[in-house]
This record gives C-alpha cells, structure tokens and sequence, in this order.
C-alpha cells in the first residue's frame, strides 16, 4: 500500500485562493514577513516529517503498544529517537511565544501541522499536542517565576506536559472530584490522588513530565467553585533549571486501550507530590478550560487527519484492486474505483475532508485575529466566533473523521478487517477522537446551552450572516446549483436555532444539542464548499485537476450529503418529548 | 458491570402478541405441534446457555484469541468445552432435518436462538453457524451418499463446517478464483489452492471439518460458469463412518483481524485435498448461494445481537454512573440516564433492536412457509419476500447493530474505550458483520439490482401493499401520529422504488443501492413499531411495563429516526450523475 501523501497542495489552495491568508496576516503586528510562500514552505517541511519519520512508526507502534514495568514507561521502538528529532527540528514550538523561545507562527500553521501530524500517527501527535496544552495555561494563567523555569523548556520541547483532570467518579462532571491539595507552607501544595485517563502522564524520552493537576485545597466548597489548577512536574526544578529530585507521583497501570497503544495513558496516582497553584484558588477549571479549548480544536484537527489518511489509502486501494464488470458494461475484472458504491464512500470522505480542512483554516485564523489584531472589537469579534466553532470542530470533525475512517475500511472488504493493512487501526485509533476532551455530547451541549447565547443571543445569527455574505459574492461563480441548496440548508439551521431561542431550557437544549451541532456542522462545510468551488472556478480552465475536481467533489457534498440537514431539521421540529417519556428503569 | 439478560420476554411478545406464531404454524405440515409456549420454554433454556456459559468466555476469548503452532490451531480457553457442551445439549441441531438427526424446529426459534448466541459471543456463534449453511448447502445440492455420510455429524454438532470462498484476488468477484480440482479417476476430486478469511477453518473441538470449496475443473470456462462447489472433510471418513486419514489440507496462517478474536478465521491450503462434487459442475455459486442466503440472514442477526447486548451494557451503566445535574435542575449527581442526549443514544439503539427483531421474526416466519406450506403459491409468495428481505436484513441490521454499538461505547465515555468494560470489543466484533458473506454494498446492490426486479417487477409493489394493510389495520389503535409518518415514509420508498425501475441500468442502481436499502429498512422498522405499538395498546392498561414503553420507543423512532428517510429520498433523487463525474485519477 502507498503511504500517506501530506495534502500540502490542498493547504496551499486554501492559503492562497480560498482564505487570502496574506492578506489577514497583514493586518496582524508582528505577522508581516509571514505570507502563504513561507508558510507553504514550513508545510512542505513538516509534511515530509509526518511521512518520512513519523507514518513509518503508525503500525508498528499499535502493534507493539506501551508497557510498564518497575514503574518505568517504554513507548514503541523508535517513537522516543522520533519525539527527539521533531524536537530538535523546531516543530514543538512552532506557534509558541517568541518570549519563551517559540517560532511564534500563526495557529493556522500550527493546524495544518497538527493535521498532517494526525494523519501520519495520532498517537505519537498527543504528546507535543498536550505540551502546548500546558503551555497555554501556564502562559495565561502562572506566575511569571513558574513561566520562567517551565515555559522554555516546554516550548522547546525538551519537556513535555499533561492533563490530569479526570478521576473514577468524575469525567464529565469534574465537580465531583476528590483528590487534595494541601499547602506545605513554603508556597507549594501537597497533591494526593488518583488521575485516570492520562495521556503522555509517562514516556522515556527523558527530560521532565509537566502534569496540570485539578484539585482541592483544603476546605474548598463542593462542585466546580472548589477546585484549582496545580503544577507538578515528574522532576522537582533543580536550581540551576535542570532536573531535580524525583517527584511523588507515580504511574499506577496503563490504560489498556481500544487503540492509540503507542500512547501510554496511565493511571496516575499522586502521592503527597509536590505542586504550585496555577491562576487563583477555586479557579481552576477556568484556567483548565484555557488548555482544553485549544485542545478540543487539536482534537477534531486529528477526526480530519484520520479522515485524510484513510481515504487516501482507501482510495489507492480503489485504483488497484480489480474486481467485477464496470457498472457501464465494461469486461471486468476492473478497478473498484468504478463502482459507483465505492465512489460514494469514498467521495464522503473527500467531501468532509476538504471542507473541514477549510473550516479548520478558518477558525485558525479567527483565533490568530482574536489574539493579534491591533483593533479590540475585531479581537473580540473573532473571539466568539472561535467559542462558537470550538464545539463544531471537536465534535463533527471527530464523527465525520470517524465515519470516514469506517466508510474507507469498508472499501478494503475484508481487507480492510486484517490489521495488517492498517485500515482498521485508523477506526481504533479515530474512535477516541470521539470522547476524550469532552464527548462528543458534552461538546453539543456547550454549543446549544453556553455559544449560541452568547453575545447576547446574537452570535449565531452574527455568524449565519457572515456565510449569507459569502453564498451572495460568490453565486455569480460557484452557481445556484451549488449555492442555493447551501442557503436552504442555512435557512433550516436558523429555524431550528430560533425554535431553541424560543422553547429553551436545558431539556430541550440537551434533547437538541447532537442533532443541532450536525446540522451546524453540515451548514459550515457547505459554506466552505462554496467558497471552494467560486475560488477553483474562478481560475479556469488553467486551474490543475485537483483544483478542476473541487466543483464536482461540492456537487456530491450537496446533492449527496447535506440532504441530511431536511432529516436534521425534522426531527429537532420535534423537541424533547420522545425523549423524555421513558422511565429510566423502563429503558 | 451486569451481564447480559436474554430479551425472551420480548420474544415471547413477538410470537404471541405481534405476529401470530401459533397460527403460522398451524398452517404448516409437520409444525401442528409447535407453538409459542413450547418455543418460550425452548428459548429460555437457550438465553441460560448463552447468558451463562456463552457470555462469561467472550472477553476472555477477546483477550487469548486463537493461536496457531505446528500448524494445530487453538482457540481459546474454555471455547472447545462450551462447544462440545452447545452441541451436547442438541443446540446445533434445533432446525436441522429430522432426516439426518435435527429436531426440526422452525427458522423463527433459530434466529432468535442466533440472536442470543450473537449478543453472548459473537465469536462462538460463527462456529453453529457456518456448520448449519454447509448443512443447507449440502442438503439442497449433494447426492445422497454425500448426505447421508456426514449430514448427521454435521447437525449433531460432532463435525463442523466451513465456507472456503475467497483468495487473494477474489473477493466479491469469485469469478476471478484460481484454485484447481482435478478428477483423481474414482469419482473424487483432487483440490489445489490457497483460500483466504476461512472461519473456523480448523479449531480444537475435535471431529471433523467439513470444508465446502469452490473451485474450477479443468477446462472449465473463465468466470462465475467455471466454478464448481467440492466437499473436502479435514479428515477423510473411514469405512466405519469415522476419522480416517487426514486430508491433504493445511492452515497456512491465522489472519490478524480488527475483532472476533476467539475465532480462527484461517488462511487455508489445499494442497491435494481430495474432495466431491456438490450439484452440478458449473453450479458451484449456485450452490453455494443456498449457503449464502442463510447465512447473510444469519449475519443480519449477528448485527442484532451486538446492538441487544451492547444497549444492555450501556443502559445498566447510565443507570448506576452518577454525573452532573439533572436538566431539569435536580442537584447532581444524577444518573446520567436523566440526561436526554445519553437517551438519545440509548433509544436509538432499543428502537433498532425491538423493530429488528421483529422484522427478523418476520422474515423467518416467511421461510418457514417457503419451506414447509402446502400450497405452492404460499410457498412462491413467502419466498419471494424472503429473497427482498435477504439483503435488507444482512445490511441494515449489520449497518444499525454497529452503530447501536458505537453509540453504547459512547455512553461510557473513556470507560467505552477502555477494554476492561467490553464496549469497545462489541465495536470491534460488530464491524466484521458489515463485511463478510458479502459487503453490505454488495447487498444494497443485490437489492437494487436483482430482488427489486423479482416477480417480473411486481415484488416490491406486493410487499408494500402488505404493508399499507398494516398500517390501515393499526391505525385505529396506534394512532395517526405514530402511523402517517410511516406512511409518508413507504411513500417515499416507493417514489424512489419508482424512480430506479424507470431510469434503470447498473449505473443509477450502482449509485443509489445504498442509500436505497437504508430507506427501504427504516421503512420496514416503522411498520414493525406501527405492528407493535398497535400490540402492546391492544393490551391496556394491564400490560406489563416493558410493553408499555413500545408506543414511547415507537414516538422516538417516527419522531427522530424515521426522518432520516426524508434525506435519503432527496439524495436519492439526485441520481448517479454526481457519483461519476470525477475522474479515477483526480480521487
């Protein structure tokens, strides 16, 4: 089987033609020199990384897994040398702050990396993904000595970080949770307890293990008011910065897992470790939310990059397996690429992918307006809408993903069910995509009951304006076939969100919010087809045939995709009752 | 975690309340003894069999999987036992020929038997299952020394079989197949070649292995024409009937797959194997559709069966895992069953296995008179919808039942990816029945391509005016707002039935197989709710609560599955075009 070609062609058209990347850089202080040529550049270079070093460990990494033993973690052979190397090559700090030592490059870079990461081994994008995680809310939310002795080495990569958030009892709702933090006296907390769910809580790559705890300082109220944000690291901060004595914590197992072996997610136990308050007391899940919104947007960039390996895999295979008659009489046997079914599943994948690619690019680019643009209102502007497609991303981007992900194993036949063509570890690994950070419920919920209020209420409709813009510029070139399937399907969108304006609550919310975030979802995408199919359209007859197929790839995503928006919109017409009529003992 | 409870009371609704089992029967030579009350009590012997012996070896079985060494296969710890126990207690003969041993039950307790053996142990049901298609297949085709030698053994479980179909470059174009028979002179037949995805191609159960190959004679003609069906018994049957030597036959490797780890799918090599002819030369994919047909309805159960154990699972979890507060308000922590997005996920699952079921019911009900009654235009009748539903029932319950279990792993958050808690593995197990006996593309084109011009076209239209006779004949009881969605919904299958039929040809029936089949069985699940709401208000207030949630189970599905139908008509009625106009290379 070929392996993994990094889209950056594809990037480059987004950059370039779709998104007038150059142009919103200019706007930005201190993102002058940066222009889609550099950029495009950068990509080509992590794209070879991602195909090159890391796609090459993909399989056999699942295959191996993690183990412990005498409390020491090993990743996969190969995996630490690989983590050294994309270290040592600058790509842990590629969007980190300058002050500190990164590159300082626009989140849109970061991104299209992180996908191309994604593509090429998810597991292995967990542990400078959760790294950056850290590095947010240490940047946001520490003391400036804490940001001193830990953000360098962070962003450099030489030390790695991670999440300890969720406990036995306590997942989606963090209130619940038990483990205490008690001041030594000297500044420092005392951290007893037991995390689970710990991505990158271990590895042998060396250097340091930044854990972010969330705990309870003694007397703290119940719920989520009582909880705060600590920094443990594996090894105490010698003084001259480097490694001192060894912490009290400890890995207690190794999650054994549906996929993603080659991360070793550990159950951590902290046993009286020694930490430091990150942000104010109590306001821990504050400054925890500060990681986990640019982590869910790095977690549904991995349900698009599974999305783009496996289909492009799957689609190989389409060209070269010969099977059957062609469906237009052809002797047989031909390449399965001609069965109008394969093509459909395979279309699917390239429709979602594609578009999300888009949105991702977008959203990426609100995000560096939001941080960087010299005009408050635009920063904020920006800032709401990065809050509303927060949940849109991780949640659809990892169902989609997912749904590829299994729509391209299906091509392989019973192929695609033997591990050795890698196809069905794609589904394994993409699964989880669907549930940590947040499930993919928890993310619907977030959109229907805390964004679409937001603004006042005004947001959404903020938004739905801003792609009835972009429909009207761009009829005159993509089309009425293509643009006005697109403005209906934004009309039934506005429907449904004026019916959860109007019958509120969070019964209703709740009973909405999956089905909602779809359809949202299907909206943004055919949005993106849109401006796609105008931006391809309008190079001509010049344009290369991956720019000539994107109308056609927008025809199949409207005519065969977003009718799913008329099913979406009727049964959300339908509210909570059906839902709520059960007795729980009675399920 | 609980285990897994036999649905026998649901059954039990089914055969009394629903669909008249004790009618049917009557009706059918040889069946006057057979009635509801006897299939309960035979039920339920076999729900203790499956919850208590079959259920505690599957994640065991998941764990071990099988292992072969010196070329002797071995399945994991306890499987061998509980087989030789489930043949012992007369379980694989339930519907076998009373001519050759088998109890001669009807095919309505066989799927229901599969569907409990499905939920308990996926893995171990393939062992039964493949034995009773090699059993048709050899009753149907074979010449009466062939029968007679090992039908017996076969239906009493001693000897097992196995369906060696597929090599490398033959999946779905069996076409396309190489391996050779070659007359040794004596009337036997000498056969070389290497076969792929062979479940239960050896094992440690002891006895023999009945393998049933298809291969071509010499000068045979190219294509599906040349290919002929042989029995090759690992062992050859001495003069006394018994084991004499062993067969010129190998198991070349064991095949590393996704899931149904406790199951030896075998790469196998005939390297001489002496073996006979079954039916005609030529007819051997005739002979092994017999086969097949059984077996695609038997893996339609196999979807079933994951879907029932994996709500079960994620329903007894929702119950007892407390998190969050309650959307009305309740302080938490609540249940997370009160929370109407995890009762989404968990309706959608019970709506599918309820309307499964009974379709399933059904559809046997229909072979069963095929079968058995007396009036040959009964018989014609019952068979011809048993053919419409083969690929509905194989694809869409397989479709549903690894959606069901998706959405049942979702439900346990990180603990669904966990192995420990056995979600995941329903995930993985599910996944294989989408694929084998034919790929549910490969069903929707079966659908679209050869049953939907059955009858010389008139099938489809008799099998939705049985429909439409139902949902007149419930309304009065299950009432308008259950009953015109589904109407509305058959209306749209048959504009879409209509539409293939007038702009006919591989292409459009290529690009709408899909899709349509999906239709048709959403269909199919709303008639089977309007049946069983119809049933349980028939009922009063007196029904026992399981039976009172149907018409609360039915309102979800019209209300928030069946519009799902409005989608597939729409994109349906785009046709191929969008499908084929990218070109293979620009994919």
């Amino acid at each position: 089987m070929s392996t993994y070609a990094p889209p950056v062609d594809d990037m480059a058209f987004l950059l370039t033609r779709v998104l007038d990347f150059d142009r919103a850089m200019t706007a930005l202080p201190g993102f002058e020199e940066v222009n889609a040529e550099l950029a495009v550049s950068v990509l080509e270079e992590a794209g070879k990384f991602a195909a090159g070093v890391l796609e090459p460990l993909n399989r056999p990494g699942d295959e191996e897994g993690c183990t412990l033993a005498d409390g020491r973690v090993t990743t996969p052979k190969g995996v630490a040398e690989a983590y050294r190397a994309f270290a040592e090559a600058g790509w842990c700090g590629l969007s980190g702050d300058p002050e500190y030592g990164g590159q300082g490059l626009p989140r849109v870079l970061q991104i299209l990396l992180d996908e191309m990461i994604s593509s090429a081994n998810l597991s292995f994008g967990l542990f400078p993904g959760l790294t950056r995680g850290a590095v947010e809310a240490i940047g946001h939310h520490a003391g400036a000595d804490l940001k001193a002795a830990y953000l360098p080495k962070m962003i450099s990569g030489e030390w790695t970080g991670a999440m300890a958030l969720t406990e036995a009892s306590a997942g989606t709702d963090l209130g619940l949770l038990s483990t205490r933090a008690v001041p030594n006296g000297d500044g420092s907390y005392a951290i007893t307890g037991t995390k689970i769910f710990i991505s990158s809580g271990d590895h042998d790559f060396g250097g340091n293990i930044i854990h972010l705890v969330l705990a309870r300082l003694p007397d703290a109220p119940r719920g989520v008011k009582g909880i705060s944000l600590f920094l443990a690291p594996k090894f105490l901060v010698a003084a001259d910065g480097g490694l001192g004595a060894r912490n009290a914590m400890s890995v207690g197992a190794l999650e054994h897992k549906m996929g993603i072996h080659a991360q070793p997610t550990c159950v951590m136990n902290y046993e009286g470790a020694t930490g430091w308050l990150v942000g104010e007391p109590g306001r821990g899940l504050n400054a925890m939310f500060t990681m986990m919104n640019a982590e869910r947007l790095f977690v549904g960039i991995q349900g698009l990059g599974i999305a783009e390996a496996a289909n492009q895999k799957a689609v190989a295979y389409a060209r070269e397996r010969l099977q059957g008659n062609g469906p237009d009489g052809t002797p047989g046997p031909v390449p399965i690429i001609a069965h109008p079914d394969v093509r459909k599943m395979l279309l699917s994948g390239r429709a979602f992918a594609d578009a999300a690619r888009a949105l991702a690019v977008w959203t990426a680019l609100q995000m560096d307006m939001a941080a960087h643009h010299p005009d408050a209102a635009v920063r904020a502007g920006a800032d709401g809408l990065v809050a509303l497609m927060t949940p849109v991303v991780k949640a659809a981007f990892t169902d989609f993903g997912f749904e590829t992900a299994v729509a391209s194993q299906q091509v392989l036949g019973g192929h695609g069910y033997i591990r050795e063509w890698g196809m069905e570890q794609f589904v394994r690994d993409a699964r989880i995509a669907q549930i940590y950070e947040g499930t993919n419920g928890v993310q619907a919920m977030d959109l229907v009951g805390r964004k679409l209020g937001m603004e006042g209420g005004t947001l959404p409709a903020r938004f739905f304006a801003l792609i009835k813009a972009d429909l009207d510029a761009a009829a005159p070139v993509a089309g009425a076939a293509l643009v006005t399937p697109v403005a209906e399907a934004l009309a039934r969108l506005e429907r449904a969100t004026a019916r959860l304006a109007a019958h509120g609550g969070a019964v209703e919310a709740g009973a909405a919010a999956t089905d909602y975030l779809r359809l949202f979802a299907l909206v943004a995408f055919g949005w993106m087809w849109v401006r796609m199919s105008a931006a391809a359209l309008a190079l001509g007859a010049d344009a290369p045939p991956a720019l000539r197929r994107k109308p056609k790839i927008a025809r199949f995503f409207v005519e065969r995709m977003l009718p799913a928006t008329l099913a979406l919109d009727a049964a959300l017409a339908h509210g909570a009752p059906a839902l709520m009529a059960l007795e729980a003992e009675t399920f």
